[in-house]
């Protein structure tokens, strides 16, 4: 880090050691990592700014604590951006993604590093050169999926090929669920994170290889060919493809690998009952309804159908091949799509419309606690032998506040920029936390606070 | 139009009364256009000018014919564009449509009038009162589909009006085929047109309105739930909706029409098999394979089904529930995407490379005649009884490069001209040809050309 370009930063710094924390965006993501760094701020002599575009959020989440400030944030507001990272060592931004590369920018202007959860956009990663040339690291993919996957998958595959052994298959799987004492809903989902997010989950193709052949799966295929996966432990879910696996061979190292696929886990059952919403055409987002506010949810269901009469719910049953009391019925009926409400929207793609009904039906209620889960596969080949490590974390939130999700994003994040900050990891450029300096650290801290990875290995045929 | 603001040219025009016309694109569908005008420009003393990105294309259009210059056109060169719409009294811009919003900004500015054949788009309908106090008409949707089903409509429309009846259904149907004597393989189709808009044909939702209710088609279920349509003397067709048919009941002045549809034919059997090719996932355009010139066709089709062994077309047969013999199966099969042949492409998305193989397969051979066929379905009720008008027309190419598509695209844009610069069509502002002033004349003289439609009117239930 270079301080000569702020000289009063640099003697604060110097004479105080105290070292300043800039955190951009304080929705439900922030909440563990902020805890975390201002819990720490007293013994490691940090100060934490924690920016908003609510001041309401920041101050909820700092509640005025030593060593915190809270204040109004706006992302495009470039004069403020840079007069707050100015002030800071390091920034982590938690804002929406498509404010990184804004962000980025200024931290190479003013050589400071930057931490983010978010995924590296091909833009960030094109900044890596002048990264390094600034003395900054810009480091990406913090959280949990992506960010934890990476560490603890990592781990494994370095341990693989340190004695030897050649990687022939990769299974990566992980999901935000609701814990089984917190669901009282026949899909077996609460929102832990983003519902946009949710509600969009798979659009595009998914590509991914096996056997060494490539495929790609639509994504009006997407969830009929959810495969079953079991978590010890944790039980029986599903799992759909994620759209990109194929990028992280060359980022983990893994460039020939015949088998790699990542997915996002499901209750059994929820695979079926999404498909049957994509089916109907409900989760799309490409086009707005013109008149939502003039038609019930039974409408627009009804618009989908092929014509006919008759009640809708008989009438859906019939266009998806389903008895009108199956699970899978049961599951769409509940969401309320069949009903004679009026949609309470004015211009509003379907996905708006499912978004808006789902955010009331898959809130966590006071006490309510989530669940993440996630497994790797690894199959490897040493000495003619052929073996498979399962690798499996399941840990569930505290309340609806402090959740799974909330706390397996925050503090592999929080626990990076405390490493920065201690000299313990020294880089320039642009990374993904998938070596040991970033890994070590935060799995060994991880398992302290109970978000621990058990391993299972076994011979196979 | 203002003369005044090149006195050069008022000067040429009131001396020898000579108008220069400037047609902007020489492809495909600008040859009847060009044709027409050059060989009526004796005649009404005119100067046609046609300009297109290749100048070798301009001059086969033109063919160094007297009254005519062709001449080297970029698009986005404002400067030259400005120039040469300076010299003109009307534009006729057959460019990408992209495109037509910078020459009609030109056009308003230079006080020119301007036609073209595409979709009027938001922006273009925006510019009605920057027109309208310019003092000069820019007609859009001049062509077949958009064009002559708008004033083949009218027409009928505006009668049942005049006779007190109202409207209760309306349903309009367009196709770009080939002629039967031309049909030699088992789709039943050739390009006559931009093949690109042929292979993303339909993507996005359909949306139409029937006995009241609104009706909502997803492009996964498109293809599957074509309808027939008989159309008397061309035999019989299946026609798929098209994405938009509810915005024209403003424009046509019939809001509360209950039942509306405007949809696109087909050869019967076609939509059957593009529907598998949908499944498949072969006509999507939103990602790239990275490595196509690596993979054949077979591959990409194996990516595309569930994991398995044994033949490629064997398993889409299975994946598609057909049998492997069956007439969907054949046509899949011509197409060649089953073949071991790599594919030479650097990256492409799916539907790239099926464009690329149907666009050797799908051409239209020397002497190959094409088929255009339009009909429109009215249903209304006067002094209570119930009628059905049915309005029909068909007709084939001269050859491959006089196509009937080039005929019905060009032909309404050119007689539309013409009567613009024979003052006989005097507006300003932004116009769709909706009204009579702009359907009598071209119907008109369309049915001199050939191009008639035949009008069948019964009582029903």
């Amino acid at each position: 880090m270079n301080y000569l370009n702020n000289p009063k930063q640099l003697l604060t710094t110097f004479v105080t050691g105290m070292k300043n924390i800039l955190i951009l965006g304080a929705g439900r993501s922030s909440t563990v990592l902020i805890d975390y760094l201002i819990t720490n701020a007293a013994n490691e002599n940090w100060k934490v700014a924690v920016g908003d575009i609510s001041l309401e959020q920041a101050e909820m989440k700092t509640q005025k604590r030593k060593h915190s400030r809270a204040f109004l944030f706006q992302g495009e507001n470039a004069a403020q951006r840079l007069e707050e990272i100015a002030k800071a060592e390091i920034v982590v931004s938690m804002l929406p993604p498509a404010l990184h590369f804004s962000v980025a920018k200024d931290c190479i202007k003013l050589k400071k590093h930057l931490v983010t959860a978010s995924y590296a956009s091909e833009e960030i990663r094109g900044l890596h050169v002048l990264a390094k040339e600034a003395g900054v690291m810009l480091v990406n993919e913090t959280g949990l999926d992506p960010g934890i996957d990476h560490m603890s998958a990592m781990k494994v595959i370095d341990g693989i090929r340190k004695k030897g052994g050649e990687l022939t298959a990769f299974y990566s799987w992980c999901g935000g669920l609701v814990a089984p004492e917190s669901n009282d809903n026949p899909w077996g989902y609460k929102f832990s994170w983003n519902p946009r997010n949710v509600i969009l989950a798979g659009q595009g193709t998914a590509q991914y290889i096996r056997n060494g052949k490539y495929k790609y799966l639509p994504y009006q295929h997407l969830f009929s060919r959810a495969e079953e996966v079991h978590v010890d432990g944790w039980g029986d879910f599903e799992a759909y493809a994620n759209r990109d696996s194929l990028s992280y061979r060359s980022i983990y190292g893994i460039d020939k690998i015949p088998t790699m696929l990542r997915g996002t886990l499901r209750m059994p059952g929820f695979c079926k009952a999404w498909n049957a919403l994509v089916k109907l055409g409900m989760t799309d987002d490409t086009w707005k309804i013109k008149n939502p506010g003039t038609l019930s949810y039974a409408a627009i269901v009804e618009a989908f159908l092929p014509d006919g009469s008759g009640p809708v719910i008989k009438r859906a049953a019939e266009f998806l091949h389903e008895k009108e009391n199956s699970e899978v019925m049961k599951k769409l009926e509940w969401t309320g799509i069949f009903t004679e409400e009026i949609i309470p929207m004015d211009e509003a793609s379907p996905a708006q419309i499912l978004q808006q009904l789902l955010e009331k039906k898959w809130k966590l209620s006071p006490g309510d606690k989530d669940l993440v889960v996630m497994q790797h596969r690894f199959e490897y080949r040493l000495a003619g032998e052929n073996y498979r490590i399962v690798s499996s974390m399941g840990t569930k939130g505290i309340d609806e506040i402090n959740t799974a999700m909330a706390r397996t994003v925050g503090l592999p994040a929080a626990i990076i920029v405390k490493q920065i900050l201690l000299g313990k990891i020294r880089r320039t450029g642009v990374f993904l936390p998938v070596t040991s300096d970033f890994y070590e650290p935060v799995l060994t801290e991880l398992a302290e606070a109970g978000i621990v990875f058990k391993e299972k290995e076994e011979k196979i045929g």
